[in-house]
């Protein structure tokens, strides 16, 4: 094993001090002098036709500054599908549907303003159920919108979910033991810490600047320059700049109306306008992982080797298409990949309702799938007398295997994580003792070397160094408070041999950071890492070049550590590094030392077929818990909480730590607490009193083990860990408490009342 | 000659708009949420000993945050000869010497504050002329400093100007003509429309940021890196941001008390500090033009060829060290290489007084040489008979000449420019009426190609460009209101084949942008420019060579214009940029196209003896004036100002005439009215109604004649025009002055007073 002097290090994040003494700029902090604040009406009613906005008094109010319907804004078209548009004319779909919006002086008189525009409404009919809404005949939410060979109205997205691999029917015959089930999953959102918030302005050649909490600054920028040329000014230039992002996990993979918005009023003003969103609008106005119907087959040999899955699916899409509507796709990669599978089916249907509509959210359809397969598997493997864990061994995923997807599994750590997480938990001592007390444990793949969902999937980086051997690297990476400058940071140092202290990352602004698709996938350590590695070397390079002539020492024999370049063959030989640098700069015909590069990985968009090694490597995980289960309220007590990552190599443990921390607190949340709960469209819980995210309180003491494979294409071996603490938490605490009272819970979150119920249930039985 | 699309165009600077409506932040403008305001006490006394500072009164001075003084903050060193410390102990040596300084939450509090300090000084008597500060046994302003073989403590400073070519002793004999006279030129200085300021701040790991309005960036970090090292923080970085900058002239090339101090009490308070100056403060704690006592001798051959010129010179150095004391370098640059003189001696010496200290301003020590250079060879030429434009014209540059400093004349349109002012002046007709009416003229020769005055004279550009087409530009330059910004954004645009619009200059930060020099020596359009075209080159054939694939065409027969790439033979193999882009990011294994290219011309520094080839090519141009002298009054009204430059190529025919018309109307203020008057060391006229700045009623009709020599080394031809505009505007005016009324003045400014004084001289005589 190769020394590392940076990477493998417990280095705090490098903005920890600014945010711990509330330092750092957020969103919310930002003010440009002569700003406005603007404020969005929405619908009353999840469904209805507008048959008149008067906006005259909002108007007349004293500090109003412009009110816009979507009866006097230009035709800017966003969402994937193209289907939504910032502010609503002739008809809202949902009780989030922005419907008119005032810039004012002040927030308060902003909001006064909403107050005084009055909207005529005709009330449709709303559906919120999703099989409702497939049934021929049934309201449509887009009447421009047809689907099916007939090209015939339809709620039913036109979208092609369909993972074919090897023969389901003909396993199924061939089976020993079959499993059926329906899983639900329910809405839960991301709970930002920091709700949503921009500021928009132009400058005076109409060029555009959005202060924005965006994850994906490029593909944000390309947004904003289509909506430029649909408002009239094409040509013109959109930069983003980030602030401080008070967390992601998804919810800003997209662009959304009230930027739009805020665009479209600072254009009318032409003055600076913020939108900051209430804690309420946070709640019910962005958008939450999607729920889904899960039909899920498995079936087995005799001895437990998995021979199939067949899923259908059915997603209730609410009214417009963001990145929800395309779960579907990071769906089939636990159904065609987690454990070795031969033969899947996958069919998933995504359907316009008149709910609100989903997002991207950490792990992007793997937990909602994973926690169908993982309680299954438990099912499964009772039904063919096979400790659920033997089972998990059985049909672990080894190194070299390429799935029914087509995924080339590279480095794989599954049987590691499963037996570390065994052997922790006292597996075979503690296991089925069903005296209230249990252990389960459930497994995830995810994609750990980027993910090819845009035709680019790379990040670009440039260095320079300067006199004193500071090294500034500007990335396209986006820190959303993971700790991506820091761990950039790190793999720079170590590839340039100095010290983290020495890196200054920039990685906040379009004009001076190179492209980047964004934060997601669990991408960034992986992709934006062998970026910066990229560059560093190049850096290097020239580096080794310069001290090679002033050491006379060939460049082969030279290398750099601690700040130092030296000979590996001649210890006498060497110089620091600033000096090096001053050497090169200060001669006649002097260079500065400067590098850019730009990391593609080899990674393959999926095919017509949904199939292609849409990763270069894969993370592997296990995560093993022990419940107690209350059997007089149903209550379910986390007793241990085992976590087992293949990371392929931990470049920042603490960092990685809190990787899967955070993932297993959502976890747990996702599968005991939390629900976004909707009726007839509407947030019932859009505050942290109703809604049920884990407090520090109820946070158990995580044991976490690191299995590094070192993955021979990251950086210095590293995949990605940015979701993968999340995906199996569901189904370990469900098959944990499975085994603590015998009752099986197929739909989230797995409240007391369900506990409670089932328990109940089982005892009549 | 080419045809260029951006290049020769008059193109308003890009932040004109900004500029103009008030939107730009100058560093007045810049708040920073808990700052604090700066103020500083100077000496009330031009020389004194400090007894003892009572500052105990204003530390609880409710508001004041830091009270720092000489006796309580670190040994920083600062100044060309490091004689300059930001807060004076023991001894105060000028009378804007700082002796404390205070932060406090609003700025009248500071200046109360200021109020409540006792000081107790000794004082001293206090020396205002070199000459008498020169002599034997006079008081010694730093008794440390010591000079000559037998290091004796004196005020002269250890400067050995001294350029000797040829034997002037020798040509002196055999001249047929020799002229020798005093000239004198005083302090004058630079009046910024934005005064002086910054703001500085830490950060919570003590890494160190000032907003600044420096003119060298690189230099800046790299004497606040010494600073920090000085104040016990070694190791830490210091960042420079520049906002918008006032005027810089050269007032901004070096650091100041004012900013280390702000630096202290930032470092104090843990709180961003702001120092601005008031106009008063302005005026006499900013270092002028150096004054200088001129001797000089030319002699001519009996058909009017020059001989030899032999100068010395005794500089007022003031009270401590900066650029002033080094004028003398740039001043060899018209003694030795201003029309053909084969035998050249220079001597000078800098003396310290208890005077203001002096800076570089616009030419350097070039107006003030060519002042006494070109008014004296009018003079030779009345008395070798022979008209001053054919003296002229026999003497001058020429292509291909090496000068007695070892100057190697590349380009050179003396020549054309002489006779170009001639035409436009009707010189033949007009000159010699003596009816006080008169037509002079002066030349001048400039550093054209960079200056390699450190040992580093060069720029480094970053170029990144996105999938519309954006071309953003990270350069080392700095834009100080000459409109460098779109110079590099022309020089860019055309190289690339794209338009100005497409390209985003960032020059401000020094975390972003690549080392440079400084905005000095004429040298940006130069230097910076063909770092930007070096650059632009680099991400041209990046593009050429995708397109090349795209377009099945050899990469030698494409060229891109109006954002096209295109085949020279094939008009029918086009492809628009944006479209080349996109095709190489959205690839597998696709990129981004950047690059990063670092220029150092091939310049040489000066050697012990004062030769080299210090610019890779010269500026030449030639002013002729018509003047009527009012007798009555000694009034000098300027009727025609005819401005010649050879200026290689003009980039942008709009921003060059702005520089040649500011560069003029400064020397007409040197000429006639500009004078900071200095009374035992007390600047008399610290503001606009005393110091007699030209306004726009004063500034004649500038007639511009561009003289475009296409240099090869310059990027699209272009030569440096910064400076030049200033140099022989004094000459100029004083010769016409004589043709007009027969009186020589060689005293600058040349007020009524003094024209009143010669004719009545003149008339006694």
């Amino acid at each position: 094993m190769e020394e590392f002097i940076n990477v493998g290090k417990r280095i705090p994040k490098m903005d920890a001090e600014e945010k711990v003494t509330g330092k750092a700029i957020y969103i919310h902090d930002l003010k440009i002098p002569g700003m406005l604040h603007g404020k969005i009406l929405y619908s009353p009613h999840p469904h209805a036709k507008i048959k008149s906005i008067d906006t005259s008094q909002a108007e007349k109010l004293p500090g109003v500054k412009a009110v816009l319907t979507g009866y006097n804004i230009p035709p800017i078209k966003f969402g994937v599908y193209k289907d939504n548009v910032p502010l609503k004319a002739n008809k809202v779909c949902s009780l989030r549907d922005e419907v008119a919006a005032v810039a004012a002086t002040d927030p308060e008189i902003a909001e006064e303003a909403l107050d005084l525009i009055k909207v005529d409404y005709e009330i449709l009919p709303g559906i919120f159920d999703p099989e409702e809404a497939m049934k021929e005949g049934a309201l449509l939410i887009h009447e421009e919108h047809v689907g099916g060979k007939e090209k015939k109205p339809t709620n039913v997205l036109n979208l092609p979910w369909r993972l074919i691999a090897g023969d389901v029917e003909e396993a199924r015959k061939n089976s020993a033991f079959v499993a059926e089930d329906r899983f639900k999953v329910t809405w839960v959102t991301h709970c930002c810490m920091g709700t949503s918030g921009c500021v928009a302005m132009f400058d005076l050649k109409n060029n555009l600047t959005v202060y924005s909490i965006t994850q994906i600054p490029s593909l944000e920028q390309r947004d904003f320059t289509d909506a430029l040329a649909a408002m009239g000014l094409k040509g013109k230039k959109a930069r983003v700049i980030k602030t401080m992002i008070g967390g992601g996990f998804g919810s800003k993979l997209d662009t959304y109306a009230f930027e739009y918005i805020a665009i479209l009023l600072a254009y009318k003003t032409r003055k600076p306008v913020k939108i900051i969103f209430s804690r309420e609008e946070e709640f019910f106005a962005t958008s939450p992982r999607q729920p889904a119907i899960i039909d899920i087959a498995q079936g087995c040999t005799k001895d437990g080797r998995l021979t199939f899955r067949d899923i259908r699916m059915i997603l209730d899409n609410g009214a417009y298409t963001s990145w929800g509507a395309t779960t579907p796709s990071v769906m089939m990669m636990p159904i065609s990949s987690l454990y070795k599978v031969p033969n899947v089916r996958y069919i998933a249907k995504c359907v316009y309702t008149n709910n609100t509509y989903s997002q991207a959210m950490r792990g992007y359809g793997n937990p909602q799938a994973t926690f169908a397969i993982d309680s299954q598997l438990d099912i499964l493997a009772e039904m063919a007398g096979i400790d659920p864990l033997d089972f998990r061994m059985r049909n672990a995923n080894t190194p070299g295997e390429v799935t029914p997807q087509n995924f080339k599994i590279n480095t794989c750590g599954l049987r590691e994580c499963i037996d570390a997480v065994a052997q922790k938990l006292d597996w075979r001592q503690v296991r089925g003792r069903k005296d209230g007390r249990g252990v389960g444990m459930a497994s995830l793949i995810h994609v750990g070397g980027g993910a090819r969902v845009y035709k680019s999937d790379g990040c670009g980086t440039i260095i320079k160094m300067d006199d004193f051997g500071t090294v500034n690297v500007f990335t396209g990476a986006t820190d959303m408070g993971q700790g991506s400058e820091t761990v950039i940071a790190q793999i720079v140092a170590e590839e340039l041999g100095v010290r983290v202290e020495d890196v200054v990352v920039t990685h906040t602004d379009t004009d001076i950071c190179p492209w980047d698709v964004g934060a997601h996938a669990s991408r960034t350590t992986f992709v934006a890492g062998n970026s910066a590695k990229g560059a560093a070397k190049k850096v290097k390079d020239q580096l080794l070049e310069v001290a090679a002539k002033s050491l006379g020492e060939s460049i082969e024999n030279l290398d750099i550590r601690d700040r130092t370049i030296y000979s590996k063959k001649d210890p006498e030989k060497k110089s620091p590094l600033g000096k090096v640098l001053r050497a090169a700069h200060y001669t006649a015909g002097g260079s500065m030392v400067m590098a850019e590069y730009f990391y593609d990985p080899n990674n393959e968009n999926l095919d017509r077929e949904f199939k292609g090694n849409l990763s270069v490597t894969y993370a592997y995980g296990t995560h093993g818990v022990e419940v107690e289960v209350d059997k007089e309220t149903g209550q379910v007590k986390i007793l241990r909480y085992v976590a087992a990552h293949d990371v392929g190599r931990a470049i920042n443990p603490m960092l990685l730590e809190g990787q899967v921390y955070g993932g297993a607190t959502q976890g747990i949340g996702y599968a005991l607490t939390e629900r976004l709960i909707l009726q007839n469209g509407k947030v019932m819980n859009p505050n942290f009193l109703d809604y049920k995210m884990l407090t520090a309180k109820d946070v158990p003491n995580f044991e976490t083990i690191v299995v590094e494979t070192n993955d021979q294409f990251g950086p210095f071996g590293a995949k990605g860990i940015g979701e993968p603490g999340l995906v199996p938490t569901a189904p370990a605490i469900a098959n944990a408490i499975y085994d603590a009272v015998g009752v099986r819970i197929k739909d989230l979150p797995i409240t007391p009342e369900k506990v409670l119920a089932a328990l109940k249930d089982k005892e009549k039985k």
